[in-house]
């Protein structure tokens, strides 16, 4: 417990989820951060929940993750990492490439929501097994031809970039590589087969994921008890009818 | 035609679709703009089709829309607002109102992504028609409850901002404001039923519907040949079947 911490995550206990990326970024910051909904056991819940429409928030969240950072209460994935990838050297200090990692980002957004969607192609509001067959139905478009075209892109990213160290932005570590080892754990969970298939396209995505897996704060974060394990109930799911 | 304009919009040449809240934000800001592809003629195509792709971008866009401004390539919709609000007055000068008003934007990014799937549940590689049961299940769960968890939301957030003038963000016009005009035009569009039947719950969100839509430069914008009709073929579509 961090009673002082500089940092509260709002997220749900029991996934990774898009709480993940968030997570990735306050580890290797090396912050103490505290994980709201998961360490105040009973009343963690209320008060995530609270992060979302409480009445005493003048910028409630629409959904978690949602980051507290003092007076500030910021919500949306990438606009948390937009703003500690400022505060803590996790982004480039020029406009240029603050833009160029937040539109990567984004763009990691978007694949994150296909994802989800393979299995949710529906509703939101059904289990999974209500809406199996659409998801069948989805989840071969994505494997087959969503996922080869955002991993192509990254892919080309990574080359196009001529710095050096393998980065998705200028020479440094940013947070769009640690949302990329995220990106490719999470596929690798999901879609073993897929991946197994068409992985041997993008050497330069999984030479990042391997290097950022090693960093010492990350490799020690996927080491311990922070690191909630991949389930079905997050949004990098494993159905194997949904991975032939 | 204006050869030395400071912006070149990259986006599909026949629907509004997402580049419209960026040819919103040009439009307030009075600043004049290429819409390329639909300037150039057959020319303007293969220029698009370069922002994302091009062997000479270093930082090349997953899809469109992009913007050009001198040296910069910016692609992600929330990302080319994030930009243009800072450079012309159209989003807080200081960090958290910057901060919320790209959170609100990424959630209205987020109900346009469940807008386009409510056609398109299955495959982006597929026609509506060839998914049309799919689109109305999916359709009748936006509309009965997606669509109103989203409007309660942004009804809440201009209900919480104490600030005078009905905005969204503060108490000045921001692209939030013209991203949710555009969005209660296109919903009325798309669902004109399932709006009639929920729309008193959001007086807040009609009235800045409408006090966009009388401002100068906006209502010249609606009446002329550069705002292009909403139709089948880009986010909001009206299928009388998806709107029971």
């Amino acid at each position: 417990m961090h009673p002082s911490a500089p940092y509260q995550l709002y997220y749900w206990p029991g996934i990774q989820g898009r709480g993940e990326f968030v997570r990735l970024a306050l580890e290797e910051a090396g912050v103490p951060y505290v994980d709201v909904a998961r360490k105040r056991g009973e009343r963690g819940m209320p008060a995530m929940l609270a992060s979302l429409d409480g009445a005493r928030e003048t910028h409630p969240s629409f959904a978690p993750p949602v980051l507290r950072a003092g007076e500030l209460l910021i919500g949306q994935t990438a606009n948390i990492l937009l703003f500690l990838g400022a505060r803590h050297g996790l982004a480039p200090r020029a406009q240029q490439g603050r833009l160029w990692a937040n539109q990567l980002q984004l763009t990691i957004a978007d694949i994150v929501d296909e994802v989800h969607d393979c299995h949710h192609p529906l509703s939101t509001n059904l289990y999974y097994e209500q809406q199996r067959p659409a998801a069948r139905t989805r989840a071969a478009d994505f494997t087959a031809q969503r996922l080869p075209k955002y991993l192509d892109y990254f892919e080309g990213v990574l080359e196009r970039n001529r710095a050096r160290g393998n980065h998705a932005v200028g020479a440094r570590l940013s947070y769009v590589d640690l949302s990329l080892f995220q990106l490719v754990a999470g596929l690798r969970y999901a879609f073993p087969n897929a991946m197994a298939r068409q992985q041997a396209g993008w050497p330069r995505l999984l030479a990042l994921h391997g290097s950022v897996a090693q960093r010492p704060r990350i490799a020690a974060y996927l080491q311990s008890a922070r690191r909630l394990p991949f389930n079905e109930e997050g949004i990098f799911r494993h159905y194997p009818e949904l991975d032939r």
